[in-house]
């Protein structure tokens, strides 16, 4: 009896049994036990965690590690050797042995150690990091899976295991940073007793080398501090934000920097005192400086002025290109509008070259789906990465514009992610929304990896290797995102979301004295005529802030790639579209199209039954039945109002819609911005 | 401006434009303004109405009404001559004159006025007979058309249009009977102010020559007259109904009889005395027969006892074949359970031979979507009709057992169909559930008409000629019936629906304390084996109330239709079925393509758009959605609930489920017997 106690604590301390199937552990679901002789060169912290982790976990036999200088990026390494004569991992920090050796271990759960391994690794961006929406109170704005993991009621106290494992988590995919908090932040996070909870979670991640920021609230001297303004020229206000810099050093030697949103969605900024973007990031880049710190001073502003809102960054911003300070990034929405199922990049990215600025991706699925919807998104971030800006001439992708090859800057390059994290057992609501996570890291981490190279290994990683399993999974991934395209937006339609919580369809919604901007029908512009938002030169001319011959190609409605096409152009109803078909006719199909892959998508999964454990299957498959649903919901509405305008018969060949205009016009949906 | 007045009076008058598209002319809208010469060789209120509906539509000259003496049936006529030289009806009453004059007009709404015209018809039933459930309160039980259109509160005062546009309908199709109230008959219908409403009503339909008749209740003497019991042996009793007869044919000379459900579903009967089934029809028979009214006694009769309910009927009735009076036809349902989707015949059909037997449809669709499902109903009743009991043989079809050429008897045969009628503008609350109506008066006239000639009639002369749209439409409504028992009840399912209302699909229903036979359960038997109802000879032997060879047919599983096998057999989840499947994945199959067709329907209607006024298009388009949504419910309810005991995966192939077993467990209608 007592041998069968002992026998059942082992279980349930071994992680591995224990997570089999909620999916707590992500992508790390390490397989066996170790069987590792592991050396390393010099003692530190993060070296330590190396050496545990292999000896936990590595199979193939003696492992050295060691850190030795060199002129490489301090995050890169090298792995070399085989299982018999023994593996070495070299970087010039112990931060890239660490990053070798969760690529070591990525190797065995794909079953990828084979023969001589000889592999040079060396980070896309520097800087690469996660942006928490997570307010104070622990509600978190567009997330979706549970309470925000950080739990200031018990700080600085009690120390939750999480922190760890998020750390950890991060590491083992090259993510190096993380903002804490909402960029619609509180002063209140500037307070010293905040701070000393932050000084807490730094420790915590600092072993796996992530890197703490906080972001800040541009009121914060008169708010927080008492003063009688927070203009950024004003002395007393760049001494209370040195101060607080100090303050915050004393307590975190290295702690990151500052994110902030300012002047944009009805937060305070420098322009409440008629100064600059750069007036106010430079006043916080000088109180870091001497620590060490960077701004990274976002991009995303709009005002309801006449100014076509998907211009309006390019314009605030173009003038002051050049005169930040150089610890300043200026970070930037992938789309000139926000986060939407497909944009054309924004402009910005090219267009600024004397500042550097960092893509801003939104791994929380705000406007797809939520947690509800399986959309992998590394589909889409590969597609802005490698759009071409030709602000250089061909080939200069985003990713080249941003990751210093083309504008190097002393501050280095970052991109950043908005985090799907929360409390939920699984940390992201949907077992898929990990590979998300999961995309962003490896992307920040490698730029040029492919969709299908992410999918894969983190299938491997994450369910198995079983062929069966990982070809069906791994095209379920591949196809999800153009499916979400099709059944909510396709063509270029944008922003014809509900009211406020962006959830499901209302390209109707009109709501009295509601900024225009804020409103479906400023996006689609539906009328007699046609549909579409008219951005060539004889429209709100948006085209103008892209670089030649993109310009050119997206004003002329006969280039202009279809998938954007109502992005650009106000197109008849009636337009022939490249096969063929009336734009109307084939803004059915797509819809339609979206319809049919998630019925498809949907049997890919359920057929996958036998060789995914029931928990994560089950919640899975329930999920795509609320995508569907969606799906169709999605189609239905669009279509159906779209329609009276059109005044033309949905293709009688296409599966019917199932609801009426007037019943989805009524829906309602209470959705909190947390789960 | 006065000219434009009087153009929009007349417009306002003219029924084919008031109704264009509400439906409310049924498949009487003539078009066009009669041009003909109608002579008749007779006086009489029928005969007037065919000559003024030929002077108002007929389009194609000189037509001769006569009536002539002759041996042939009475309703039957002829129809001779051409458009040339003039047409002659000839019959030997005038309501075989008005239905020759409705044929003619239908001749010419389908286009098929051609050449010489030779025409004989005789109907096949003498009594073709409605079954209204209409309570005395207006509510209709099993009613989906909205209340009650017999105005009780406003008669004998206030006379309905409604009335006579009632009667022509059903002459038009050759009905020439009507049971007013429901068989859940309350004794006030037989209250001296009701019986003179009800004159009243005899009145309006008398002119077209459709007979009145009521349920009765059976408790009457003693509830409405007072005695102290209603013993069909007692001689108090009998005299009050002898009373009330004369009572009743003072008013209404040509009253038809009574309709009885006796002991049955908790309603009175002689059984309460002691007496048999015989001795209570025979009294009211006897009652009756003075004045040359008949008797129809329902055989529904069932108990919770251990018997199989399909069995009951035949074995309450077939010991008093022979002993009933020649003024009693038993009325018996079309299948021994009640009005499922699909059942094999009744037993007594052919069972009983020598007493007479009239087969009971339900047009109303209790068990089929009610009002909101379009399912043309021809292609059940002709499977019913061309059923073959063998009772005398190969060829003894359920008709020819119940139209007099089997068995003769001297009250005549007879056939009922419960009416879906209500006071909705259109009568029947969805457009192609008139169909059901008119298909019932016109295969108790006709029973050999198939279901194709049948819609294609109804389609030319409901909708119009133009093959572009009859051809979709008929395929529509054709292939209606085997969609619905797909997506409801496949392989001999039956009566798995919601508890009360019949509705929505509810196989899991346990109700505590409820009778099992009106329970699911009782009839899926869904087990860790197999589902289905064992009705061989080693179960329940329901088989054995057939003739040789049919009970050996069903009796042996692999002889058994398969569309029912799950009626006669408890089958293994994985026995063979004829095209290699498991049972188990023929029931998917099956499930999954009635969503299919479903889907296909819904293409054809739409498709139909140009071709029908845009209010019934709309109408009929909306409703299919509800039938859409239905069919993926009921596929997913019933296959996520039997796979909780067949615990084997739905074919991967398939479109998946959208629903959570759980969340349409969930589902609670409120739904009211009238709408």
């Amino acid at each position: 009896m007592k041998h069968l106690i002992v026998t059942l604590l082992f279980i349930s301390l071994c992680p591995l049994s224990v997570f089999a199937g909620n999916g707590h552990e992500l992508w790390l679901r390490y397989v066996g036990v170790g069987k590792a002789e592991v050396s390393v060169n010099k003692k530190g912290e993060t070296l330590k965690i190396s050496k545990t982790e292999l000896l936990n976990f590595w199979q193939g036999g003696k492992v050295k590690l060691q850190v030795k200088r060199s002129n490489a990026h301090p995050d890169s390494y090298t792995i070399t050797g085989n299982t018999t004569s023994g593996i070495v991992i070299t970087s010039p920090s112990e931060q890239g042995v660490l990053y070798g050796t969760y690529h070591l271990l990525r190797l065995q759960s794909t079953n990828s150690v084979d023969g001589e391994l000889n592999i040079t690794e060396a980070p896309s961006y520097d800087l690469r990091i996660l942006n928490h929406w997570d307010n104070l109170d622990r509600t978190v704005e567009r997330g979706y899976a549970g309470h925000s993991i950080w739990m200031w009621d018990e700080l600085p106290e009690k120390i939750s295991p999480r922190y760890h494992e998020y750390a950890r988590a991060n590491a083992s995919i090259g993510i190096n940073a993380t903002v804490l908090n909402n960029v619609n932040a509180t002063p209140q996070v500037l307070s010293h007793s905040m701070l000393e909870k932050v000084k807490v979670i730094a420790d915590e991640l600092r072993p796996y080398h992530v890197k703490v920021f906080l972001s800040i609230n541009f009121s914060s001297p008169a708010e927080l501090g008492k003063l009688p303004t927070s203009d950024p020229l004003n002395k007393q206000v760049a001494e209370w934000w040195q101060k607080k810099a100090d303050e915050i050093y004393k307590l975190i030697p290295d702690f990151g920097g500052f994110l902030v949103k300012a002047n944009s969605e009805g937060l305070p900024g420098p322009q409440d005192f008629g100064r600059t973007h750069a007036d106010g990031a430079n006043m916080l880049a000088d109180a870091l400086k001497p620590h060490g710190g960077i701004v990274m001073w976002r991009a995303f502003v709009y005002n309801p002025s006449k100014e076509d809102r998907a211009k309006q960054a390019y314009n605030e911003f173009m003038p002051l290109d050049g005169k930040f300070r150089d610890n300043v990034i200026i970070q930037v929405k992938n789309g000139p509008i926000d986060f939407q199922p497909r944009e054309p990049f924004n402009p910005l990215f090219g267009g600024m070259q004397k500042t550097a600025v960092m893509p801003e991706l939104q791994i929380t699925q705000e406007y797809l789906g939520f947690s509800n919807h399986l959309v992998f998104l590394a589909s889409m971030w590969h597609e802005f990465l490698t759009s071409d800006t030709y602000c250089s001439g061909e080939g200069s992708t985003v990713a080249k514009t941003t990751d210093g090859s083309l504008f190097p800057h002393s501050v280095g390059s970052a991109i950043a992610g908005v985090a799907n994290i929360g409390e939920d057992e699984n940390w992201t609501g949907h077992h898929f929304a990990q590979a998300n996570w999961y995309s962003f890291g490896r992307l920040a981490w490698d730029a040029t990896l492919t969709p299908d190279e992410i999918a894969d290994e983190w299938i491997r990683q994450t369910f198995g290797n079983s062929e069966e399993l990982v070809k069906p999974v791994k095209k379920l991934m591949l196809e999800s995102y153009e499916t979400l395209v099709s059944y909510m937006m396709p063509l270029g339609l944008h922003h014809i979301f509900a009211w406020n919580h962006h959830y499901g369809p209302e390209p109707w919604t009109a709501i009295e004295g509601a900024r225009p901007d804020w409103l479906p029908s400023y996006y689609h512009n539906a009328d007699s005529v046609g549909l579409g938002f008219d951005r060539t030169e004889t429209g709100s001319d948006a085209v103008v802030q892209y670089f030649s011959p993109l310009k050119e190609i997206f004003n002329n409605i006969s280039t202009c790639p279809e998938k954007f096409i109502l992005w650009f152009h106000h197109v008849n109803w009636t337009y022939k579209m490249k096969n063929g078909r009336t734009m109307w006719n084939e803004l059915c199909y797509q819809y339609d199209s979206g319809v049919k892959d998630m019925r498809e998508l949907q049997k890919i999964w359920d057929s996958c039954e036998s060789y995914v454990d029931a928990e994560r299957f089950r919640q899975v498959q329930s999920l795509l039945k609320i995508q569907m649903r969606d799906a169709v919901w999605w189609k239905d509405a669009c279509l159906l109002y779209f329609q009276t305008f059109s005044k033309m018969p949905i293709p009688y060949d296409i599966e019917r819609p199932i609801h009426e205009l007037d019943d989805l016009k009524k829906i309602k949906l209470d959705l909190k911005h947390h789960n």
